[in-house]
C-alpha cells in the first residue's frame, strides 16, 4: 500500500502536482485539507497531490467489518485550473498503479458531489473499476458558498478500496501495508480503540463543549481576519459533530442549527481567504495569470498514453465543388449522466433542424444519435451553396414617388439615391396593400461551410442540461465538460469554433483503443467509422443490445431477467456504456438468506446490475453487468463479484448482528436516539405515534384483527431505526422492521402494518394498504406536524428541515388513496396527536394548531392542482379540504357525472341559490304563506327532499335532479324579495333548505364554473 | 522539497522501513506520534520512515524570521531494534539526498535527548552537516518510564534546514519547494496567521478549557483501558498548554502541575498500551522473535557505502611460538562525548594495567591513546605463556600429623588421600607461624591468547561512563555502542568475545575513506596504520594540532586566537574529531556591531569555533573550525559561514527589533509575563526587587552616585525579560538588559548593575562588584526564597523546580564575596522581602521566614563544605551563618592566624571558659569579693579589655592574646566553684565577661578542635 501512495504521488509530481502533507487536525475527507478548500477559491493556480487519513466517526466498526475503517485513506488531487484532459491524466494514473486499463472496465458514473455544510458542490463521477467506486472525480463549481473561476478538478482515490481489488483480498486487515506487514498489524488496535472511542465511551458532554468552543474561536478568529486558524476550527468542530454524531447525541434540530453554525463559519472563513489572497495580491499569480503550469501539465500529457491532441485547423473553402454532400457533426463530451443522453438528442436535434431551416441550404432529414460520450449529427445531401435571393427594397408610396406630371418627387429621388440605382431601377409593388416603390436587390446565398460553421458554434454553444457546469472553457456551459468537435461536408472540415474548441474531424475512439484517436475522411464516414470501432451510437439499438445480452447471459444460467420490471435501470445502463458488453457474475448462494430488498437494492442503486431470477421470479445468485467496450471478461466478473460480495457482506454482518437482539429491545435502544430536545427520543416518539393511531382507531371502522395487530405493531413502532441495518442503510426502515418482525415470529399482519406505516416515502410512492398500516402512517405524520408546528419548527419559503411538506402530502395521500381511513379529518389527527403531545408536557398552543391544519389542506390543494385538477374544481371541493377523504369521494362523483347535462343543470341552481340567500338563513320554511303556484309546487318536494348533505353527490343528484326544473320555474315566476316579510321568509327558508340538504363539502358557485368550463 | 521527502521515503522503504502517515492532531514533533512513542514500547519490531509537519507555538515569528517557523518539517525515522550499523545507515540517506560526504564535514556531536514531559530519555548526537544540526541521532532508552527493550534507533531529520544548506537559500520562504514553487509561496500565510493565533489571538480562557477537557477526556480513555484515543487526548492537551505558552499565560506553578499531569497521564497511556499489546500477543512479533526485519536491514545494508562487515573469527592458537610479541587491542565506539574520551582512556589503562598485573605475564608498560571513535591499547613485549607456579596446600599441623610415634596419623592419611599423594611425599612449611604439613602443587601457566582474550572480554564489558545505555547488544553498556574490537598478539589475532563482538583484526578507518576497513597484519601495526590514515591518537598531540592549526589559520588574517582563555573550548574540540582539520571562516563584519558577548556565545556555545580576535583582543570577523578528516574546505567553510550567518541573522533580528522599544516599554510589558498566578507578574517581582533592594541600601554605606544608579536599575529591573533576544537566548539575561540600557543612553553604571544583579548564575560564576548590582542580585534572591516559602512552593529532596537551591547559594555567595554588602544578614533580606510581599497582600508566615532563613543558612554550610572548609571550622562559624559575610571574615583571620600557637592558646583559654561557665551568666562581677592573687591579677585586664564582641579575630586576639597565660594560672591555682556563692558569682561573672567580650559569631569550641587537627 505504501508503493502505491509513493507511485501516486510520483506520479503526479511528474505532472506538475506539488505535494503537501496531511492536515494535522482530524478531517472527514482531503477536500476539507484547507490545500483544497481554501486554494480552490479565487483565481490562483494550484496543483497538489497528497495523502489525507479520513476519520468519520460514524464509520467505526471496531475493525471487525471487512470493508468499513473509521480512518481511511485518501490520495487527493487538486488540479486547477482544470488542465483540459483531466480524465486521461486520471487514467495514466491507474495505469501507473499497474492497472491494465485493456483488462478492466472502467466507468465514469455521474455522481454529483455536494457538501451543503460547506456551501459547496460539482459536478462529475463515481469512477469505477469493475464496479467498484475508486475514485471520487469532480469539477468543483462552488466551494464556501464562492463561485469558482477559474473551476478545480477534484480527483478523491480510495486508497484502500483500489488496494483491496488489486491484491485480491477480501477484508482490509489482509492487504499487505509494506513488505511483510500487514494493513491489520499496522491499524487493527487502531481501529479497534478508536471505534470504542467513537461509539461508546467518548464523554458526551465535553465533545459538547468543544464544539462550542471550536465554533467560538473560529468566530473570533474570523473577528481577527485569520482564515487559516479560523479554518482549523471549523474542521475541529466538524469533528466534534462528528463524535457526538457517533455516540448519538444529535437531536434533530440540534443537526440542523450546528450545520447551520458550521457552514456560516465556513462561508465566512473562504470569503475571508479570498479577501486576504487579494490584499497579498495573489501571490500565486505570476505574470498576472493563472496558465503558468497548466502548460506544464498540458506539456507533461504529451506522454500520457491517452492524448488530447490538439483539433485540426479547417482546411480552405476552395475546390469544394458544387454538389450537395452529407453534413456530420460530431459533439465529443466527458461521460453525460443516463437522463443527460436522452434528453439531449432530441434537443440537438430540434436545434439543428431549426437552425438549417433558417438558411436557404436544401437538406435531407436531420439524425441525432448518440452515447454518454457523443452527440453525433448527419444531414444528408446539403447543397454546397445557398441559391441567390432578391428582395425588395420598399420606398415611398406611388403617391408619394411621383408628382401629379409623373415625375419623380425629391422622396422618390432620395431613395433612389439611398440605394445606389437611378429612378428608373425602381419598380412598384404591394406593401401592406398599399402601392409602394420599391428596388430589386439580390442577396448572395452563402457557402455551405460558412453556413454550417454558424451552425455547429450555435447549437454547441447552446447546449444545455438540468444541471451545467464550468470548465476550463471561459464560454461553454453543460452538463460535462466538452471536449471535441468534428464538423465536416463531405470531405471537407467546417470551420467552426465554440468557446476553445475548432471543429476538426479527429474523433475519439474508446481510450483504450490501441488508436484511441482516429481522422475521418469525409462526412459519410464518421458514423461508420464509429460504429466500425463498436460502438451502438443509436440508443433503441443500444437498448436491444443490453437486453439480448443481458438475457442471453441469464439463460445460460437457466435464469431471466425481468426486463419489463427493470425497465428503468435498462434505461439507465443504455446510457452508460458506449459499446455493451454484459458480463455474468454470480454471488454466493447463502446470500440468498438476505431478504430480497436488501440484495436487489444493492444491485440496483449501488451497483446498476440486473438481479436474474428462476421461472418463479424468486432471484438467483447471479447478476448480469454492462461492461463498456472490450474487456477481460474474466477480471470484470472476478471484480464486480468482489465488489458485490463486500457489500453483501456488509449487509450480511449487519443482519446476523441484528437477528441476535430482540425486537423489544431495538424498541428500547431507540430510547438513546435523540429525536428533539424538546421532543424527546425516538422512543417516546414511537410512544406517541402508537397512541395516537389508538386514537385515530375511533374514527374508523377495525375489525378484530385489525385491533389486535395495531396493537401490537404501534408496540414495536419505529424499532428497526436501531438496528444496524438500517443505521446503515436508512432507505430500508420499515422494510427491514418488516423482514425482523417476521423473523422474529410476529404475525404477517403485524410486520406488515411495521412496513406500511413509513409509507409512502415520496410523492408517488404507494400507499399503505391495511388499515392499521394506515392508521401507523397517519399516526406518524401527524404527530411530526404537530410536534413541529408546536414548536414554532414550521417550513419557511426556501427551508424545510423536517419534511414536513412532505409530510403533509403523506397525510393527505392516505387519506385520499386508502378508502378505510377517508373518514379520517385533518383536525381530528392535529387534536389527536396535540392532545398525546400534552400528555408529555409539550405546549400545544390552538394557534399552532390551525396554522398545521392549514399548511396540510395548503398541500392538498397543491396536490389536486399537481394533477392537473382546474383551478375552478379544486376551489370547489376546497370546504372538504380538511377530511380530503371526503374531497376525494366528491372528485369521483364529478369526474363521473360532469358529462351529465342534468347535473349541471342542478348543480347551476344549486349556485343561484348560494347567491341569493343571504348568509345565516334558516333551512325551514312555513309553506302555509306561500302563495304562488310555481312555489307551492316545489315547497312539498323540498320538505320531501332527503337530507344529503353527508352523502354523495351521485345520492344528492338521484334524490335532488327532479326539483331542477321546478326551481327554474320558481326563479322565473317569483319574485323571491316580496315586501310581505313573512312570504320573503318563507321563500328564502325554502332555498335555503334546498341548499343545505346537498353534499355539505361542496363550494357550488365554483363547482358550477368547473363544470361550465 | 518534496523531491527530497520522497528520496528519504524511498531511501527507507527500501531498507525495509514502511511509511505511515503524519498524525492527524497537532503534534510538537514526529517523536510524539503514536508511530514512535508507543510502538518503541515492547518488544515488537518496528521499523517506519514518516514526515511529520511539527508545529511549535513558540516558534512562531510571523514568518519573519528566515530560519523559524511555527511549523517546520520532520523526517522520522524509528529502527527497532537497532540494526547494528544506524550510523552508516543514516550517511547512506544523506548520499541519497545527494550529499557528497567526501567534500562535507559530518560529524556526529553529543546531544542526549530527554523530554521529561513524557518521561522519556536517550543518549546520542545532533548530526552537523558544516556546522548545521541537520539531524537527531538517539537511541532511545526510556519513554513514558519505561526501560526499553529492545533499543530503538530514532533520526529526526530537519528538512527545511537540509534543503536550506543544499539549496543555498538564506531565507525559508526562497527555498523550492516544488519545481516554480516556493516554499514561501505555499507556507507563508500559514505561518503569518498561526503566528498570530499563537502569539496574539488564541483566547487564553479558551485554550485553558481545552487543555482542562483534554487532559479529563485522556484520563477517562485510560480508565477505559484504551490507549489509542488517551495519547491522542495527551498530544491534544499538550499543544493546547503550548498555545498557553506562546500566549504568556502559564505561571510557573501552573506549568509544573501541568507538566506533572501530562507526564502521569503520557506514563499511564504507555503503560496502558504495553498491556495491551501483551494481551493481543504482540501481533508483531513474528515467529516470537523481534529479529525478522533486522535481517532485513542488515542484508540491505551490504549495498550501502559504509557497510559493516562481520568481524572475523580468531584463528587457531597452533604456531604462535614462544617469543613475546606486542599486544595491540582497540575498542571501535561510536562517537563518544568529548569528555568521556578524557575519562575512559586512563580509566582503560588502569583497567587492563590492574588486569595484566594479576596474570604471570611479563609485559611491557600499557600505553592507551584514543579519540571520540576508537581505544587503542598497546603493551609490548608481553610473553607467549605464562611461567608454570608452584603452590602448597596446607595440611594439618605437624603436630596433628604425626603420632607421637611419629607416624602419620589419620588426620594425615587422609589430607594425603584427598591431594592424591602419599604420606612421603607431604613437606612442612610454616603457616601463620605454624607449623604445617603441606602439598607442593603445581600450576601450569596459561597460553597469552587465554589470558588477553579474557582481559579483552572483561575491559570490554566493564566499560563505564557517567551515563550508560544500551543499543542492540544484550549484554554491554557504555557511553555510546561499541561496534568493533581488534585485539592482536603478534599477528595471531586474540580470541575474546563481549555481547555480541568478536575480537578481530579488521579496523575501521574514516568512514568516508575509500576503503573505510583494512585488517592488521600484526599488533606492531595498529597504531601506525591508524596513523597512517591520518589519525592523531594521542590527545596532547592532537590538541596541539588542534591549536596549531587554529593559530596558524588566524594568523593568515592578521589575528590570533585566545587559547588559554578558550582552553575548555579547544580541549572539547579536540575531542570532537579524529584528525584535526582547520577551516577559516568569515562573517559579514556588520555582524561585528552586535555584542561581543553574543557572537561569542553563538560561536562557542552553538558551533564550538574559534574566536577569531586581534591584537588588541577585538573580535575580528573569523572563527576556525575544526574539521574531522579529508573534506573539501571551500564546501564546508561554505556551509559553516552560511550557519553562523543564520544564527546572526537571528540574533541582528532581534537586536533591531529590541532597538525600536523603549527601555521602559520593555519594563511595561513583563506586566504581561506571568511569573506566578499567587505572586503576580514578573513586572510586580521586578517592583519587589526594586523596593528590597532599597530596603537592603539601608543596611549598607551608599554613595550619592550609588543610590541613583540603585534608583534607576531598580526601575527598569528585568526589562530585558521581555525583549526578543532573551526570549530567544535566555542566557543572555542581563547582559542584554546591560547592552540594550546602555544603547538607551543610560549611565554605564545603571547598565552595569542590572547586568550585575543576575549574578551569579551557577556556582563559580562571577559575583556583582558594584553595590547596587550587588543588592539588586541579592533583592532578586531575597524575594525568590520568600515568595516561594510564603507559598509552599520549597525544594524537596528530589525537586527544586524553581531552583532555590541556586538562589541561596547565590545570596551566600554574594554576602560573602562583596565586601560591600558584607553586613547584610540573611533575616534581614527576608524580613525585606516579607514585608513588601505582605504589602502586595501575599500572607508570610513567621515559619515560612524562619524555614527561609533555616534553608539559606544550611546552604551556606554546604557551600562550605564544599569548597573543602573542614567540619569543625565550618561549626566553629555556624553562629554567624544568618551573617555569611561575617562569617567570611572570621574564616579569612582564621585562615591568618592558624599557624600562631597564642592565638590557639587564647582560644583554647576561651573555650574552656565556655565549658565552665553555665548558661544565662552575666557578663559582670564584683571584683572586691574575688579572693586569690591568681584572680585578683586577672580581674582588673578583664575589666579593661575592650570588648571584641562584634570586632575581628584579629583585633581580638590583638587585645586579649595577654590574658592566655594570666587565664590559665588563674585555672591552675582557683576553684572557680567556690563554696561562697557571691565569690563563685564573680568568678564566674569575670570569665563570662572574657567570652563576652569575644567576638560573637564563633563557636569557640569548634574552633578549638579545628585549630587543633
Amino acid at each position: 500500500m505504501q508503493d502505491a501512495l509513493l507511485t501516486l504521488q510520483k506520479y503526479w509530481t511528474d505532472r506538475g502536482c506539488m505535494v503537501v502533507q496531511p492536515y494535522n487536525t482530524e478531517v472527514g475527507a482531503g477536500t476539507m485539507n484547507p490545500a483544497t478548500v481554501m486554494r480552490v477559491l479565487g483565481p490562483e493556480p494550484w496543483h497538489v497531490a497528497y495523502v489525507e487519513p479520513s476519520v468519520r466517526p460514524d464509520d467505526s466498526r471496531y475493525g471487525e467489518n471487512p470493508n468499513r475503517l473509521q480512518t481511511h485513506t485518501q490520495f487527493q488531487v487538486i488540479l486547477k485550473p482544470d488542465p483540459g484532459n483531466p480524465q486521461e491524466l486520471y487514467l495514466g494514473s491507474l495505469q501507473a498503479l499497474g492497472i491494465d486499463l485493456d483488462a478492466h472496465d472502467v466507468r465514469f458514473v455521474e455522481d454529483n458531489w455536494q457538501q451543503p455544510a460547506i456551501g459547496a458542490w460539482g459536478l462529475g463521477w463515481e469512477v469505477w473499476l469493475d464496479g467498484m467506486e475508486v475514485t471520487q472525480f469532480t469539477y468543483f463549481q462552488q466551494v464556501v458558498g464562492q463561485n469558482l473561476e477559474p473551476i478545480s478538478v477534484e480527483l478523491t482515490y480510495g486508497v484502500e478500496r483500489i488496494l483491496m481489488a488489486l491484491q485480491g483480498v477480501t477484508h482490509f486487515k489482509d492487504m499487505a501495508y509494506a513488505e511483510g506487514i500487514s494493513y491489520g498489524e499496522v491499524f487493527a488496535q487502531n481501529e479497534y480503540e478508536m471505534s470504542r472511542y467513537y461509539l461508546d465511551d467518548a464523554d458526551v458532554e465535553t465533545a459538547h463543549t468543544f464544539f462550542k468552543n471550536y465554533t467560538d474561536e473560529a468566530q473570533r478568529m474570523i473577528d481577527a481576519r485569520l482564515p487559516v486558524p479560523a479554518w482549523t476550527y471549523v474542521l475541529k468542530s466538524s469533528h466534534a459533530f462528528n463524535i457526538l454524531d457517533s455516540r448519538g447525541a444529535v437531536s434533530t434540530t440540534e443537526r440542523a442549527r450546528s450545520f447551520s453554525l458550521m457552514r456560516r463559519l465556513a462561508r465566512e472563513a473562504g470569503a475571508l481567504w479570498t479577501e486576504r489572497r487579494e490584499e497579498l495580491g495573489f501571490p500565486l499569480l505570476k505574470d498576472g495569470v493563472a496558465t503558468s503550469r497548466v502548460n506544464e501539465i498540458a506539456a507533461a500529457a504529451v506522454t500520457a498514453p491517452n492524448v488530447m491532441q490538439p483539433v485540426q485547423k479547417a482546411e480552405s473553402a476552395a475546390d469544394l465543388g458544387d454538389d450537395a454532400q452529407a453534413f456530420a457533426f460530431e459533439i465529443g463530451v466527458e461521460e453525460m449522466p443516463p437522463h443527460v443522453v436522452d434528453a439531449t438528442l432530441p434537443a440537438v436535434k430540434d436545434a439543428v433542424t431549426t437552425a438549417l431551416a433558417a438558411t436557404r441550404l436544401e437538406h435531407g432529414d436531420v439524425s441525432v444519435v448518440g452515447t454518454p460520450r457523443r452527440i453525433v449529427v448527419t444531414v444528408p445531401g446539403v447543397s454546397a451553396h445557398e441559391p441567390d435571393a432578391e428582395t425588395l427594397a420598399k420606398g415611398p408610396k406611388v403617391a408619394a414617388a411621383y408628382d401629379a406630371d409623373g415625375k419623380p418627387t425629391k422622396a422618390l429621388e432620395g431613395f433612389a439615391r439611398g440605394k445606389g440605382v437611378s429612378v428608373d431601377d425602381v419598380v412598384t409593388a404591394e406593401f401592406d396593400g398599399a402601392e409602394h416603390v420599391a428596388v430589386k436587390q439580390t442577396q448572395t446565398g452563402r457557402g455551405v461551410l460558412e453556413v454550417l460553421g454558424a451552425i455547429v458554434t450555435d447549437v454547441v454553444s447552446g447546449l444545455r442540461s438540468d444541471k451545467n457546469m464550468k470548465w476550463n472553457d471561459p464560454e461553454l456551459t453543460f452538463s460535462r465538460p466538452i471536449r471535441w468537435l468534428v464538423a465536416l461536408w463531405g470531405t471537407a472540415v467546417v470551420p467552426a469554433t465554440a468557446g476553445l474548441l475548432t471543429a476538426g474531424r479527429t474523433t475519439y475512439l474508446q481510450r483504450t483503443a490501441a488508436q484511441p484517436h482516429v481522422d475521418i475522411a469525409s462526412a459519410d464516414d464518421l458514423v461508420s467509422t464509429l460504429e466500425g470501432a463498436g460502438f451502438l451510437l443509436d440508443i433503441d439499438a443500444r437498448r436491444q443490445a443490453v437486453v439480448d445480452g443481458a438475457l442471453e447471459l441469464a439463460r445460460s444460467v437457466g435464469g431471466t431477467i425481468d426486463i419489463e420490471g427493470e425497465a428503468g435501470l435498462v434505461d439507465e445502463i443504455t446510457n452508460l456504456v458506449e459499446e455493451p458488453r454484459g458480463v455474468l457474475g454470480t454471488f454466493e448462494e447463502r446470500y440468498l438468506d438476505l431478504p430480497e430488498q436488501i440484495l436487489t437494492t444493492v444491485m440496483r442503486k449501488h451497483q446498476r446490475y440486473l438481479p436474474v431470477r428462476d421461472e418463479s421470479g424468486k432471484l438467483m445468485p447471479y447478476f448480469v453487468t454492462m461492461a463498456n467496450g472490450a474487456i477481460d471478461d474474466d477480471v470484470v466478473r472476478a471484480g464486480n463479484e468482489s465488489v458485490l460480495r463486500a457489500r453483501y457482506e456488509d449487509a450480511a454482518f449487519f443482519w446476523d448482528a441484528d437477528l441476535k437482539v430482540g425486537l423489544d429491545d431495538f424498541r428500547k435502544n431507540i430510547d438513546s436516539l435523540t429525536f428533539e430536545n424538546r421532543l424527546g427520543s425516538f422512543a417516546q416518539r414511537a410512544d406517541r405515534i402508537r397512541d395516537v393511531a389508538q386514537a385515530l382507531a375511533g374514527h374508523v371502522e377495525l375489525s378484530g384483527d385489525d385491533k389486535t395487530t395495531l396493537t401490537r405493531a404501534g408496540e414495536l413502532a419505529k424499532f428497526d431505526l436501531s438496528t444496524q441495518m438500517v443505521v446503515e442503510l436508512s432507505s430500508l426502515a420499515g422494510t427491514m422492521a418488516r423482514e425482523y418482525a417476521l423473523k422474529a415470529g410476529e404475525t404477517p399482519a403485524v410486520a406488515e402494518a411495521l412496513f406500511e406505516m413509513e409509507k409512502p416515502r415520496s410523492a408517488g410512492d404507494s400507499l399503505p394498504v391495511s388499515t392499521p398500516g394506515a392508521l401507523l402512517a397517519l399516526a406518524d405524520r401527524f404527530d411530526l406536524l404537530t410536534a413541529m408546528f408546536a414548536i414554532g419548527a414550521k417550513p419557511t419559503g426556501s427551508s424545510d428541515p423536517f419534511a414536513l411538506r412532505r409530510a403533509a402530502l403523506g397525510v393527505v395521500s392516505i387519506l385520499r388513496g386508502v378508502p378505510t381511513v377517508a373518514t379520517v379529518s385533518v383536525a381530528s389527527g392535529l387534536e389527536a396527536a396535540a392532545a398525546r403531545l400534552r400528555e408529555q408536557g409539550v405546549e400545544v398552543s390552538d394557534e399552532a394548531l390551525a396554522a398545521a391544519a392549514e399548511f396540510v389542506e395548503g398541500r392538498f390543494g397543491q396536490q389536486l392542482r399537481d394533477e392537473g385538477v382546474s383551478a375552478p374544481l379544486v376551489a370547489a371541493v376546497a370546504p372538504s379540504a380538511g377530511t380530503p377523504g371526503a374531497a376525494e369521494a366528491y372528485l369521483a362523483d364529478i369526474q363521473t357525472l360532469s358529462g351529465d347535462e342534468a347535473f349541471a343543470a342542478l348543480v347551476q341552481v344549486t349556485q343561484r341559490i348560494t347567491r341569493i340567500v343571504p348568509a345565516g338563513t334558516d333551512a325551514s320554511f312555513d309553506a302555509s304563506v306561500l302563495t304562488d303556484d310555481a312555489e307551492r309546487v316545489v315547497a312539498p318536494l323540498v320538505a320531501d327532499l332527503a337530507d344529503n348533505s353527508h352523502g354523495s353527490l351521485t345520492e344528492w343528484f338521484a334524490a335532488a335532479s327532479g326539483l331542477t326544473d321546478k326551481l327554474n320555474t320558481f326563479f322565473d315566476e317569483v319574485l323571491v324579495m316580496a315586501d310581505d316579510e313573512k312570504l320573503k321568509a318563507a321563500r328564502l327558508g325554502m332555498l335555503q333548505t334546498v341548499v343545505a340538504k346537498a353534499p355539505a363539502g361542496i363550494d357550488y358557485k365554483e363547482l358550477d364554473r368547473a363544470l361550465d368550463a
